[in-house]
């Protein structure tokens, strides 16, 4: 039997493929392509769980991940990504059946496209109010000013718009992130309609929690979420999920206790959870904590316990007396991260339930 | 000649190399043993430049990274996290010449360490007021029993006591940190007198800014700072350092301007800098902006920008009208980061300004 004596990072299958089938099965349902972002688990063996789940087309966030994917047979990528011109050489080693689209927002990014010369799909990317990246949804003539010179190009292929509304990770409660799903939604359509003169335009969005909460698609033709694959406990608070659907979970050795300040010291901080918290019952909460079923499982989270503090590879959880009594040095604790794709990213592996070990991309990369 | 197309950690060697020149220095000349954290560089490029400015023995924060520089010929090395009693099976694998020095600060750990029978040196933690970890300074029935739990062993080795004054981050300004220093080496002083029957005592001590800052050392006789190698903005921002000092850089392509936000996004996010941040002049900063000289260089803080979001990925610069208009979509920025071991963990390695890439152990770190 396997046995964790560092913070590693649990996954359990059931759960993950719970959630990839009911975002697949939703997106069918609303006659919506379905094209996950991959960025959140970065992950060959999990990518390989969608495929069976019917997924052809995916979504990533860097050139190096799209690589990585390709080598894996995906043929149907989206970077979603301000394409990096820096970057433009690397599109060269792609293999030949592998079909790129690439994000822009920029006059400068599709001329370099177009001196590269190669065949390539674009989304134009629009902000429909994250306010990160992307043309504002009402600047209709640097859309269109955009769409033209892509299509103008031939070597480029316009594939639509393409808009992340990361917004509604501001959301708190289900109410809410459905008001910013009928709004974007909404825009979209208008948008599209503002637009006729430049033909039918294809739409693809995708933040988590619009794409588990809503459910009339009028306006996108295609979901790109992420994080639903694992959910995590922002997704929980922001209301895209219950705390039971969250299919991940950090296993972290008990190496110290406080019994005056009822702490309980983790191996397991910044560089294994990142510094991602959010506010819980008036406390900065970096991770929340949950009963052990047997040694590799987890039930329902403990109210009262709180990871409050994170330093380079310590975790601070304060606990209730009962908590405090019952855990021991040498103990095993398992907490959910608040932000799963960035724990992902730190921790480098998956442990199944199952006990198995699945790949993550950043486990993998070579060295320079 | 190397260029920069993707997140990149700059490195200066000349302001490294003199950041660890001075504080060795600076130990010798106040009679303290030198024993520098290895987890800020995590290094053996690194940890070359400080054998040649005289480094013998040293700190680190994890048994992977004890054995990571065990294999480079380091043969001192305390090991300054509470000990993993789940990692005990780990220590058998050191080379025979490698003398570990480990952290405990409860009877579990000092038990199974005596059950194991390796011979082995040990370092009691002492909180001295960063309520982490350790035994309190006040507790002396409790330190003096670990002590002697330690000393009746026939393995262990009592090395001393060892306090990390983590609170000192807490400091804004010279000042503040110098009294924090004081108070700490006075206390330390106090707390040997107090533990008088149980000999003289050794004790280290080693956070970056009551290092960097403190010129009394009354109380310690060893110092184990990490961060001064490279320093960061929040090392500046306390008081322990200058802007001029910081020895590490991120360089970012950029991606896309928005020109109404006078906002510049850069291909550099969490997964890059992590997540750490300072308020700054009332703003949160995720890193500081700093003009680029040459391609590889970088010169000082421009005033009025500010690194103000990180997502995955992406980094949102606020920038004044001058440098909008300045910075192109395709050009490299250089920011300084908050928190430059986090940054160094995440990036996984280091170029020099001279163009040299230096490893870092996590990109040599193996496969499971």
């Amino acid at each position: 039997m396997l046995s964790i004596s560092k913070p590693t990072l649990i996954l359990d299958e059931e759960k993950c493929r719970y959630n990839i089938k009911r975002m697949k099965e939703k997106a069918d349902a609303n006659n919506q392509d379905f094209r996950p972002h991959f960025k959140t688990h970065q992950s060959n063996g999990i990518g390989l769980w969608l495929k069976e789940a019917g997924v052809q087309a995916i979504t990533v966030s860097s050139l190096d991940m799209a690589f990585y994917f390709s080598q894996a047979g995906w043929n149907d990528i989206t970077v979603a990504f301000p394409f990096n011109v820096l970057e433009a050489g690397e599109l060269q080693k792609f293999p030949s059946n592998c079909h790129l689209t690439l994000l822009v927002d920029n006059e400068q990014a599709v001329s370099c496209l177009i001196a590269l010369g190669l065949p390539l799909s674009v989304f134009i990317e629009i902000d429909s109010g994250a306010h990160r990246t992307g043309l504002s949804m009402s600047d209709k003539g640097s859309i269109l000013k955009l769409i033209i010179k892509v299509r103008s190009s031939e070597n480029l292929s316009f594939k639509g718009l393409y808009s992340h509304a990361g917004h509604s990770y501001q959301c708190r409660g289900e109410d809410e992130v459905k008001t910013v799903h009928k709004y974007l939604q909404d825009n979209l359509k208008a948008l599209k309609h503002t637009l006729v003169e430049a033909g039918e335009i294809y739409v693809c969005t995708g933040d988590t929690p619009t794409c588990s909460v809503g459910s009339h698609f009028a306006g996108s033709d295609a979901l790109s979420p992420g994080n639903f694959v694992f959910y995590d406990v922002m997704q929980a608070e922001i209301g895209a999920c219950s705390y039971n659907d969250i299919a991940v979970a950090v296993a972290c050795p008990v190496v110290s206790k406080n019994a005056e300040r009822k702490e309980i010291c983790i191996y397991g901080g910044a560089i294994h959870f990142s510094k991602d918290s959010v506010e819980i019952d008036g406390n900065q909460s970096f991770g929340q904590y949950v009963e052990n079923v047997g040694e590799l499982g987890w039930g329902n989270v403990v109210p009262g316990c709180n990871l409050k503090g994170l330093s380079q590879e310590h975790g601070i959880l304060q606990v209730t007396d009962a908590v405090f009594n019952k855990i021991k040095v040498g103990d095993v604790v398992k907490i959910l991260p608040i932000h799963s794709c960035l724990a992902a990213q730190c921790l480098g592996h998956y442990m199944t339930t199952g006990g198995m070990w699945v790949e993550h991309f950043v486990s993998i990369k070579s060295q320079r």
